[in-house]
């Protein structure tokens, strides 16, 4: 007998049909033997139908405690109907909104963080052998008042119960049944993982494939706690992430792209010293997201640093340049929107090191040229035209797992 | 500087313009330096689409533990909005739901009682001189269970807070402007009240006036709050309830009738004592809730029961008997759902003997039929054929207020 936490997104429970699906899933678990805590998150649409109503009182945004206080309905109405359906079924069960299931946070509304989580009454209620569903995404800080984890938040939720109720498992349900080498539906030779590592899992999720909320895994890692991301539309296994997985031949995990980067060039910066740190403290005052970082010697004395950022963040990151002209002298500021970060990871690569060399030569061999290059122990980086982004993709899975 | 608690009902609170009507309502007073605390309920038809969901997920109902963690949200989205609509005019504010505005009930799910209030966070809030809105209807129970108190709980939620804070009044918005002699729709001398008794409002509000819950009128007269029956949507006085009223030279307070009546007669019953006993311990067993009782001497022995039930219970009430052959010896049971119930309501009628005597001469001058007559201290009905409900509703009110 074991303890299985599971998690539901939204769209899991959209509608009546789906929350029994759902239901069927935990009592299939519970039917076993295993005591299961599941988190859910607010139905389908009702957390931007909820926004939706917010703005129509203040387009200009409400304070983000009583966003919180609205928010967090929308957990409160799917895991009472969750409930309802495990009821209607004949199986005993509990729904627990955050701050009930202990779930003590910082005030930070609106993206807090968990502070500690009071199990009592969760480890009370799986005593007297009932399934227990708990609002996701949600808790209260020390006054009492609701806070919200953010959106994703359910991920931490669900995880943060796992790690404190020592559970067996973290079952996190998606429209997806697995994790991919590459996205399925674009490389026909992607590959579904038994196994992958939380770090794998971070890297491929930091390069768009939003599979599981990236501070889940942080705290999945840190917790040992072992996750497996699953669909909920279909009974087999998914794909397991945990510390150590059994060795694979396989040098890299999965294949990414990115295609929401903006190239940014400061041309002929003064080459003094402090130069790298003024620019980027200035970006970091103004909330931008730097990513790949690449300086070079210019001409004359001079230097040029180019870096990424996210696209929505461009127009913010050369307006905080250009106001600090009092600061940084340079020639000019260039930007490429028609970019792409096409990213290779695994944990394999670490003690490989002809693993660059093998993605280069591929995608020489498919003709596509390399802007910059970035890397990490587990992941390889390169931008390239954007119009060549899902060739690339192709081109590098099918050198390595093809 | 007073404290002043309000209450608006969900239609109040609808959509975005009424709920600006709302906070503007709430913000004069605050501008004039009172403290003020608002309990809303759920917005417009939120509670009933929260029980259409309920419904299709079991349509045999699902438990009250979980209906209540379900309708509970309706006031916290409302809370919220109406809370953002007064940022947004720029005052400071504060929404606090049932639990942290400190209702701990009992554990009666969807009919709760408030057992204590406790007004830590209230009077905290206040101090700060915050303008405070709670979420009507809810509380929690000694295991911290979402509770609610029943449909109309909300008038109860303002009137313990306005009790526990010793407020200078409580006012109840509703769509009328106040408690009048008769309905005004139907009778053109109806009159509006300044002030009427605790007792008078509820005799009316038992009556079919659905001003005022009856249960928060009960509270307001036990700790002696004033209350005050007002329009949302017109700035003017409305109708003051409070223990001791200024002398009027009126007999009586209202008119009012019932068409949710049925006349159940049990003929022939065996005359030996506990018949009358057994009979209405059957019905409470069945939960009919009984009104006026008449008893006659029949024929050869036996004995008649008349009495009153509300027309939704007649088939329960018949059946209950129907079953109650083993205890019950009767020759029939014959029912009439074509009644009204007309009353007069006053405490001015209780030194005044004539009272009775002239509502009988009102309705013998229009030509009706009194089937049965019952009476309190200040109040007299009787039961009419309910063709002519309007016809003696207005003949007793010209008798008296014309």
């Amino acid at each position: 007998m074991s303890l299985i936490v599971k998690k539901f997104g939204g769209s899991s429970v959209a509608n009546a049909q789906r929350v029994f699906n759902v239901a069927n899933i935990i009592i299939e678990d519970f039917k076993k033997g295993h005591d299961v805590i599941t988190v859910v998150s607010a139905q389908g649409d009702t957390t931007d139908d909820l926004i939706d109503k917010a703005l129509e009182i203040n387009p200009d945004g409400a304070s983000k405690r009583e966003m919180d206080v609205l928010l967090s309905a929308g957990e409160q109405i799917s895991i009472s109907l969750l409930a309802m359906a495990i009821e209607k079924l004949g199986y005993p069960v509990i729904s627990l909104l955050g701050w009930q299931a202990g779930f003590n946070t910082d005030s930070h509304h609106g993206f807090s963080r968990i502070k500690t989580l009071n199990t009592e009454r969760l480890k009370n209620e799986i005593g007297k052998h009932k399934i227990v569903i708990v609002a996701g995404f949600q808790g209260i800080n020390r006054y009492d008042d609701i806070t919200t984890l953010g959106r994703g938040g359910s991920d931490t939720s669900a995880v943060a119960i796992a790690a404190a109720m020592k559970a067996d498992l973290c079952q996190i349900y998606t429209d997806v049944d697995g994790v991919y080498s590459a996205d399925p539906r674009k490389v026909d030779t992607a590959k579904k993982w038994d196994e992958i590592t939380y770090d794998e899992m971070l890297e491929l999720a930091a390069l768009g494939a939003q599979v599981l909320n990236n501070r889940s895994v942080e705290m999945a890692k840190k917790y040992n706690v072992e996750l497996e991301v699953l669909s909920s539309l279909e009974r087999k296994p998914g794909t397991i992430v945990k510390e150590n997985i059994k060795m694979e031949k396989t040098l890299i995990r999965g294949v990414a792209k990115d295609t929401n980067v903006t190239r940014i060039s400061v041309i002929g910066l003064e080459d003094t010293p402090g130069v790298a740190f003024k620019l980027f403290n200035k970006l970091a005052q103004a909330k931008v997201n730097v990513d790949t970082i690449l300086q070079s010697v210019g001409r004359d004395g001079t230097k040029d640093i180019t870096f990424t950022v996210p696209s929505d963040q461009c127009k913010t990151a050369k307006e905080a340049l250009e106001s600090a002209t009092n600061i940084l002298t340079y020639k000019e500021i260039s930007s490429n929107e028609k970019i792409a970060k096409v990213s290779i990871v695994g944990a394999g690569m670490e003690s490989n090191p002809g693993v660059a060399a093998k993605m280069f030569e591929a995608l020489y061999d498919a003709g596509i040229n390399i802007n910059m290059i970035s890397t990490s122990e587990i992941k390889i980086s390169v931008l390239i035209d954007v119009d060549y982004a899902d060739k690339a993709v192709k081109a590098v899975h099918d050198a390595f797992l093809g």
